[in-house]
């Protein structure tokens, strides 16, 4: 089956919403773009921007008039939309694509899920390794996603030419797709992200409290400012990230525990080669990452 | 008593004696360095680029030619040559000002102090709270302590003229130069500093361990860049500072500990008002902090 792609609705018009907006209208992907969001500013903020043609706080409203339907709401938010969306097309012989740009993959498969365990043919779930300091329509970019990671997780029951569109898309935004199950993306995730999330805001949280934080943030430098910016993250949406993949971030903080005592150890026993080959393990994978990393934002 | 300052010999000619020699040479506070080290690249090359005038390697040569000593060799190296300098200028009714620029005040102090506990009158110990990714004599740079933070550490014993002296030097590189206890100064470092160091090294190292390393390196963006930039160290550095500031370093690791647990906990409950504190308390002091770093940075 193929499918349409000329009208896309974006649910929840922020930084990562809008900017797929922009990129799908630039590279003429889709011709229309419809807003749906609780909040009334950044609707109107979309069509005077030229983000969205139009907008509606209705959702079935949203839903019958889109090809495809990108849910870019918070993680939690996303996961009600997602059935409220699929309560909407339930048994539609022409049910548009729906996709979503949330942290975590996990929660909204298991809401997606139909009682034999397959997913709908149409719901093919998506994440793109983007962001940006700034938040808002206002601050969204035609060019966000170029270069960047677009994971998508299809699994059992998911139209392959669903799929294909879904990754067409994105592609489209000059994105590099990639396919993963939703248990790596998750574990990848907690890895990468959501840890560093938690080590960083649990370090700033410890230092505030402390007696000396008046002079620890008084002395702190270039380096600790750069190890703590994920600190200055939106508390809410990591709180959601944080309940909805739980299991795999508890894995990886206990994993990181573990090493951290080894650490520990090595600081206590003053073991000089322990921790050289702690540290020297450690800024060969470091440095082999950014070395990596840095191509790949160069576009090879 | 008065001290000169005409003469200052560099003890390990790196990013931070080189740029020290360079700033006190441009603004005029001292007219002759001489450099001291192991590696005599290193030496050749600071004479090359007219970072100082001379070298030897013999110790004790620079030890009688200069006014100030500056150590700036890594941690345990710093306090084998403090050991040598004490010993050859022992007694002496005119001894050169001696400081260092090591990251950890504790150690060498305990080395400094004499058999009733004080130190040196002419024993100055300093930490100038700057880097650079770069290092070596070639990455120096005049300007590399302007607006940034020197800590000094006098104790009881201390010729308060020495300490003013050793002060005014750093001044004249334009840094903003502030005093604290050897305690105090251990702590903080230990804190902004040293435990960020052993988390960042512990995290890569426990990613780059696991079975899904590849993936995990592969998906990895901007954010986890900057928090493990600080992995990417030099490995025998960083395990020196850990043996040389051993105490607070465990300390630290043991408070992060308890508030890592606390944010396990919240998130193995899916503790939403718990985490949402928990990260809001962490964004308020991390924002703070970034503004008041972003000021001082500027001048203010």
């Amino acid at each position: 089956m193929a499918y349409k792609t000329e009208t896309v609705a974006i649910l929840g018009l922020g930084l990562i919403g809008g900017s797929l907006a922009r990129a799908l209208r630039e590279n003429r992907f889709s011709q229309r773009f419809i807003g749906y969001g609780r909040r009334l500013p950044s609707l109107e903020q979309g069509v005077a921007l030229g983000v969205i043609d139009e907008y509606t706080q209705d959702l079935g409203e949203a839903v019958s008039a889109a090809d495809i339907i990108v849910i870019a709401a918070p993680t939690l938010v996303a996961a009600d939309l997602l059935d409220e969306i699929l309560a909407l097309t339930d048994g539609h012989a022409h049910a548009p694509l729906v996709t979503d740009v949330a942290s975590v993959k996990g929660n909204l498969h298991a809401r997606a899920q139909r009682d034999d365990g397959t997913l709908p043919p149409n719901v093919v779930l998506g994440h793109p390794i983007a962001g940006s300091e700034r938040s808002g329509v206002a601050a969204s970019d035609a060019r966000l996603f170029v270069n960047h990671r677009v994971i998508l997780t299809p699994d059992v029951g998911n139209d392959p030419a669903a799929v294909d569109t879904i990754a067409a898309m994105w592609t489209a935004t000059g994105a590099d797709v990639v396919q993963m199950s939703v248990k790596d993306h998750d574990t990848v995730l907690a890895a990468t992200s959501h840890l560093p999330h938690a080590l960083a805001y649990a370090l700033v949280d410890a230092l505030a409290q402390s007696d000396a934080s008046d002079d620890i943030f008084r002395f702190a430098a270039g380096g600790f400012r750069d190890f703590t910016r994920i600190a200055s993250s939106d508390p809410v949406m990591w709180r959601d990230i944080a309940i909805a993949n739980r299991d795999a971030l508890l894995s990886a903080i206990d994993t990181f525990g573990e090493h951290l005592a080894i650490l520990r150890e090595q600081v206590a026993a003053s073991d000089a080669d322990g921790m050289e080959a702690t540290f020297t393990r450690a800024k060969t994978a470091r440095d082999e990452f950014a070395a990596i990393l840095a191509q790949r934002q160069r576009g090879h």
